[in-house]
């Protein structure tokens, strides 16, 4: 949790290394020794991978190059897996799309009430329903069509993009065309999708139809980082809503909306936040 | 729960009334006797008040001034309110702002997406921030400010603009401003209001400081109906989401919008759709 | 709902029938004309199956027997499947255990505090563990020992309890066995087993194992109708708990036996409230 | 969260101080040079009070005595409250109990199956109703009657027996009796009290016939230390349940009851694994 004042002069530090003793003792020894103040602190030790992470929010202190330099030595005493960055420093994003709206709505209005620390680079749309809502809040749209003879072509466009426009994250706010596997793997643990069921029920297409015909009691939305095995990616957040027996296939999809466009701003916001560690299939996620 | 292609020339006849035996057989047999199928019917009898709540959902049948003529005899016998409309009619809505415009993005957002039967006739603001936003959504918007020298004024104008244009609903989406007794009275059952916080906690100013100070571990939004007793009309809708001590005030405020945002969008929603019906401090809610 | 005052002396009627007009107003026509006095009532249109459930609450009329035959011709007339019971009437019922005695325990409770409306007329056991608290709620225990060669020999002695103790609705309380697909046909709609997961997800054995390794950030658990496909049957009640990375395998085991046996204990006491309709694959819940 | 086999051989330290920076540093090389292997750590600094608070588990080390005297040092520099004790080294607990037996059911059953690390040295009860309950689980049981003349006797045998059998915690679950203002004080953070209403609505007596009468859409239970000021202690845990205008006042005891027990619980569980950190009138809750 941050509110903007806190997150003024403030830095943040993530570490993943092999678990050991002493970590976590001679990191805040360098942060102590460069006049640095601890002021947020979570740490995970998984004991079955034995991999261990940090994630750390300071103030004061050197520079970063300084900073950096001067964790040089546990860095490689430990095998570790350093990442600097300021607290609050907006993220360059790219938002993709389809047709429905809820998720980008969402997203975008959370962006300018600054409760999300993105910088949306671009809205790309396979359709060009959503150009408008993206004009309204000032990003640029790119329409990038994608038919069977063209997909080759929309993804160089959508790569082209990543790296034309530095992007950092890539949301898939209900964009409904399959990333392909190469993309997937270069973009990995940089790509959230939102999936409209609780996964891993009801992977693949259509859930509300299914999750209606199975008769479950709640549905439920899923954000996830994108790999190459559809739906099966380190899952960020979940979350569910009750329905009974009277809910219709369209008043899931209604209800669902609801729950998808919360579950991919919260991911958003942690995975722009820094709070999000990959372990493997998992996710740690320092809240 | 209505779908769109479920709404299409069906109509929903809501009944109050004293408990007494006879109702649902009096009334569908009035419907049966003229033609009407019934899609969806839900009751509740007051076993404390000794009252009596039904609304039906029913196709065919005949105009509704022959229907009302029909249920005549049976509205005189049983001493009942009934009121009668079209499935899916949009509610003439004007909704009130101030600057924070998370609940108004809402509700335009799922007008627009045709998921809330309402026409929104004016958003009105006594801060001009939202007009852009109003536009947006092609809606109207009318600066009314209010100063203490003003406020007598800013009354008269609201209730015209009531008038003028016909409004059948008033949504207070986070409008900073207590409506006076006397146009809470005038539109008694017609006036909703979002609370950020958790009622019966928390009334009046400054919810999630005071929310803070207390220390409680799950924080909520309450939409009710206004009454001249401020924050203790009938309750339409709350929920809730859990936050842990690492919340600062700011963290609970931003989590709360979504909160807030949500909950007045299903009562407004529930309300529109006939499901709401008060009885006496209380609400009778068929979802 | 039903409070141990309203339910003296009340009866509930349960109808399912193909959807057509004037169903609720031959039915209410019935009541009325025998001078019952309806204190609830649910009903539900499957617009696919084009099937319709009906559930009355009623108070004062004739004997049950002059009702069943005073219903007789709408019943033919419509094709009627017809329930009559007694509000309250206690449903004899047998709870199958293994060792985990979460789910026993709150069901025994819950029974003896008269929240659930069933005669528990035995607990039978595969292992010898839970006899102690079957024994300090009053209740028989039986132990029927399963092992590769007496499966058959075992499920003779469960149907012979079934039918020695005139047993309705056989509970499955975490009982580590699979009832074979004959008992489970014998016993269609009448046996209610509760699973340790958010069905669909993780069917089979050790779903909090498959869990954990998909790291979920949602447990749950899920109460159904058992039926020869394993984990299949129509879904009565599901619940979920949050967790986060750091719950181990051990804590999602001891986070859900709680979320287990709420949901077991709600699903046992709504069929037994007679709430519960089967409607397919799927169930209507008169709540 | 811990499960059993990672708290064998534990320890769990806790430490509050004005916040600086160094804290962690400090404590972090007294443990490092000790030998002793962080397992678990989580920290908050109070931004308003300028508070720190720390918890950490560990194995290896010297023993707690030799711990001990190695902290002294940075115990005087930072000013700390220091707490060292075993992980799962069970609390002796007294639970308190008048007629109702829902939440001593839940706790005694989690504690005999091993999920709660308190060992209960009596039940006390102001009716004796709750005896066999409790000597089901091989709990004494005491009777201490408490009428209006002999008030101040029943607090001087509870008194004694906080005393003479050791107690750490005091468990009110429903206990139906105010406990003196010197006895709150007396036992200031080791009395937790189950208040069936989510605090601060619906303080007092009868909270449930409270919300019946507001119309809440939600009912829920607060678990918080007690103090000399009636329901109005830090918070430790709250839950809550979704209801109806259907619910009546014996529907929302029933729920309630559930919600009260687990909450009750995890809060015990929680204070008992020393998770719950006292800050003013707040608490931290390391989970």
């Amino acid at each position: 949790m941050n509110s903007p004042d806190r997150m003024q002069h403030q830095r943040v530090l993530r570490i993943s290394c092999p678990d050991r003793p002493g970590i976590v003792h001679a990191v805040t020894g360098v942060l102590a020794g460069a006049g640095a103040n601890i002021t947020e602190s979570q740490q995970f030790g998984n004991a079955d991978s034995e991999h261990f992470f940090l994630r750390l929010q300071f103030s004061g202190g050197p520079s970063s190059e300084d900073l950096a330099r001067a964790l040089r030595q546990v860095e490689a005493e430990f095998g570790m897996d350093v990442a600097l960055d300021t607290v609050g420093r907006p993220v360059r994003t790219i938002i993709m799309v389809s047709k429905a709206g809820h998720c980008l709505n969402d997203l975008l209005y959370r962006q300018g009430a600054g409760q999300l620390p993105i910088e949306v680079a671009a809205v790309v749309g396979n359709h060009p329903d959503l150009a408008p809502l993206a004009e309204f809040y000032g990003v640029d749209f790119v329409h990038v069509p994608v038919t069977e003879g063209t997909k080759a072509e929309a993804e160089r466009r959508i790569t082209g993009l990543v790296e034309s426009l530095n992007v950092e994250l890539v949301v898939l706010a209900r964009y409904m065309q399959i990333l392909s596997p190469e993309l997937c793997r270069r973009l990995h643990g940089r790509v959230i999708n939102i999936h409209h069921s609780f996964l891993p029920s009801f992977k693949g297409a259509k859930p509300y139809h299914q999750a209606h015909a199975r008769g479950v009691k709640l549905i439920g939305a899923t954000a996830h980082y994108v790999t190459p095995d559809l739906d099966e990616g380190p899952i960020i957040e979940q979350d569910v809503a009750r329905v009974t027996h009277q809910f219709r296939t369209s008043d899931l999809v209604s209800l669902g909306q609801e729950i998808e466009a919360r579950t991919l701003s919260h991911a958003v916001r942690w995975h722009a936040e820094g709070r999000v560690l990959l372990d493997g299939d998992r996710t740690v996620v320092f809240r």
